[in-house]
Formats: structure tokens, C-alpha cells, sequence
């Protein structure tokens, strides 16, 4: 079964296709000066957009992991 | 392909099945007050739980990441 | 569908397969107290032979999350 791959770099890519089946690199926020809510939603729209680019969209998210810094973020990042 | 969703609330659903995969949220022991043995046990009790709901069990486990607060605990959780 | 298993221990399995998907246990240096480059690269040595036992290799990795212990390390591990 092939792979398709969008935003590759040497390193990584971002979106991989394989067998119905989406896998993303992770996300960070482009400014993480900010606070974690600011950080959180930087994080969402762009996931919104290799969602969209890869063709799915948030209703078929199977599986995620979040790695905060401190679980005294964890309610502004929920 | 579609997706079968299990005790699902507004942010994730417990089980979530696609194309002969189930993907399940991670689990945390109820009383997190207790030591790393009982919280083990009770996270392994959860988990058989959430398999045999979904229709599989231990035997058939392709991957899992364990997260422990300190390695002093590891032999233990093992 | 059915899951091809190889260096099985009671605990784990180094290597999964299941449905055209390969799952592999995490790996860490044989010798951790060496510096961080040379952990990198015996991860890689030990993850390139895992992946050529199961008959892959590395153009075919859809995901995998890498652990260290501290952002200083980062530049060198990369």
C-alpha cells in the first residue's frame, strides 16, 4: 500500500496517507510568548487547515496526544 | 470509511473504531491518591473493560504509551 | 484480521502487524549513559534493523513521537 505525502520536509511531513488512514506531525503554536489559550487555538486552526488539506476534517479524529508544559494549563487549554 | 464512536461527550469518545482499528482515550486510575500499584491495577481494569465493550481484548493490543509521574515507580506499575 | 507478532516477551512485542500497518515498541540506547548523539544513533541503528526485519524500511514511516530529556539536547539529537 503506498504513501501519500503532503509538506515534506528532509526531516518529516506533516500530512501522511495510508490506507484510509491520516497520521500529522505535531503542532505547536508560531508564538509560544503567548498564553496557553492563545497557543491552544494557534494549535487548532492549524490542524483545522491538514485536516482540511488532507480531506477529513475534526468529526474523524481517531487518536491524539497533548503535551502541555504544566497541568496548571490544563483548563484554559481545554 | 466510517467511524463507530463509544461513550462519547462533547470533547472525545472512549472508543473509537475505523477500518479494524480501535483507538481508545487514555485511561487514569479513579483514585489518583493511591499508590502507582492500585492505580496500575485499576487503569488495567478499565482498559479490559473499555476491549471487551469493543469486541477485542489484551491478546490483541498493536500499541500503547504508559505515562508515570517518576521512574522510582516504574518496577512497581510493572 | 489477524496480528503477526516477533520478539514476543510476556510484556510486549517489538514488532506488530496488523492490517498493512507495522507498530514497533519504543527504543532507547543500549548504553544511556553515553552522550546524546550517540543514543540518537543507536535508537536509529536498532529502529533501521526492526524495520528491515519486518520488511520495511524508512521511507515508510507514518509516525512515531521521540522523547528526550531535555530540550538542550535537542539541536543533537536532531
Amino acid at each position: 500500500m503506498s504513501i501519500i505525502r503532503k509538506h515534506s520536509s528532509e526531516r518529516m511531513s506533516k500530512i501522511n496517507i495510508h490506507n484510509g488512514t491520516i497520521y500529522f506531525s505535531g503542532q505547536v503554536a508560531n508564538d509560544v510568548t503567548v498564553g496557553i489559550k492563545s497557543q491552544t487555538q494557534d494549535c487548532l486552526k492549524k490542524i483545522d487547515a491538514l485536516l482540511l488539506e488532507a480531506g477529513s476534517d475534526r468529526d474523524n479524529i481517531l487518536s491524539t496526544t497533548i503535551f502541555i508544559r504544566s497541568m496548571a494549563d490544563f483548563a484554559l487549554m481545554n
